[in-house]
């Protein structure tokens, strides 16, 4: 379940040393393919390197502390939607009191955030600190995309937060959208040809701007390979529970869920927001 | 519904103008009493006033942009939860698209604020921005208070929270707190012989720490006079959304929540937490 994201750094570490070990292996296979047999040395040596690797997994599965933290990151803009950031990225506070992870909250520059929409100058708003430019992140294993007013138009620096999605999508484990989040995702081209959502109130809007993609009406998010997008808002808790529940197993998922005192949704398909907007069945 | 709030200015404005009004009403009311009568301008002049006033209470209500904005004011001190604050804040925040409001974020100093908890040295978090400090807080009608491990132990700054809440709870039209928020209202001696909730994982210790308040164990939320306190984290959301139905009536509640695409709890008794937690049953 989790052991691919976890052994990472064991997997890592052990290949150096693994390969001259796999030479060997080669070796000794092809001596067996060609009719020959093992020293009694050799086969022991076998056992003794899958006790070893086994015991890594162990290790790292059982104790936290010799987890490679996950490297997670949060990309940030003016106009970002607060609720599509600090939903999942509470659940990931709460996940990270037992489970070692890293985050980056990454913007255009260190200066602060604000969720403040331009659509509407009156409106209020909160102010976030980031942790690092698109070009000082750190390399990562999860991009968490949040959506908002800001995603739309041509604000100074989402062109570059493009160019960042687009840069870093072949490196990720896991990219997470919420919200229109997924029409970052999509302008930078990494949702081409595959199944996506958003919000429902942008569905007509974001399906005519990203044809390419294979728009989900009514789902409280979609995953496709790699690729995990959600619905409107408080969307972004379910869909990081669900991807908690995919790396770490349900019982954590819902250890998160209890502490957030929040009740899953655990059917990706549940979706009464795409029919109170009236959109049409999926084919 | 919201008239008590929403014509608050108003009523301010009116009352010097009044003044001499109620002094002349008072005269006449006298010489009623005392059988005499009045004149026809004297009649004239009542039937005018009661007319403006009329129409003052419907102007306010029917066009936003004659109400006098609520002041908002959300406590933060390190190790707050983030949710606790995002969910009622982004609420807060799509609810500002068409009603004015004014929102300060209230902190010890305007350094920014960690939600990074002390309990979990090696947890993530992030950080937020504050607008005001407790002696900078403009007058508030409503003030959120979240919870979080930063209620807990004695922070630098967190007595000086406290001092905050004690001094301008009588001020407040609305106190909202959120999960162990509630600890710190009680430990400002606010909730003392109120009804109120909190966590549910924390409830125990809270009842113990603050005997004189009647916590009740199975809610989602409780509104006792104008204290508004909730049940851990996620339930923030559900409390404000109440509140706004309150305040702005049930259709923009239900507004409100399908922009974030949030399934609202409206029974305020709903609570599988509590029993998760094999909470007594209440009283």
């Amino acid at each position: 379940m989790h052991s691919a994201i976890l052994l990472k750094a064991e997997v890592k570490a052990l290949q150096a040393a693994n390969e001259q070990k796999k030479r060997r292996e080669r070796k000794r296979k092809r001596r067996i393919m060609q009719g020959g047999s093992l020293s009694v040395q050799e086969g022991e040596d076998i056992l003794q390197s899958a006790k070893v690797d086994a015991q890594f997994s162990i290790i790292a599965i059982l104790n936290p502390a010799s987890q490679t933290p996950l490297s997670i990151g949060c990309l940030l803009f003016p106009g970002f939607q607060a609720l599509d950031a600090f939903g999942p990225l509470d659940a990931l506070n709460v996940l990270s009191y037992s489970t070692p992870l890293t985050l980056s909250l990454i913007g255009a520059s260190l200066s602060p955030i604000s969720t403040h929409p331009a659509a509407h100058p009156s409106a209020i708003g909160q102010t976030i600190v980031p942790t690092h430019t698109f070009s000082s992140a750190p390399p990562l294993d999860v991009l968490l995309i949040p959506g908002g007013y800001g995603t739309r138009g041509s604000l100074p620096g989402l062109e570059d937060a493009i160019v960042f999605i687009r840069a870093r999508f072949p490196e990720l484990k896991y990219m997470i959208t919420v919200c229109t989040g997924a029409r970052l995702a999509a302008r930078a081209g990494v949702l081409e040809g595959r199944r996506a959502t958003t919000n429902k109130r942008a569905w007509l809007d974001t399906k005519e701007m990203a044809p390419g993609v294979k728009w989900v009406a009514h789902a409280r998010w979609v995953v496709d390979g790699k690729c995990w997008t959600s619905a409107g808002v408080s969307a972004g808790i379910d869909v990081v529970l669900a991807w908690v529940e995919e790396v770490y197993g349900k019982e954590k998922a819902g250890q998160v869920a209890g502490v957030m005192e929040y009740e899953r949704h655990e059917d990706s398909r549940w979706d009464p927001f795409a029919v109170a907007c009236g959109l049409p069945e999926d084919e």
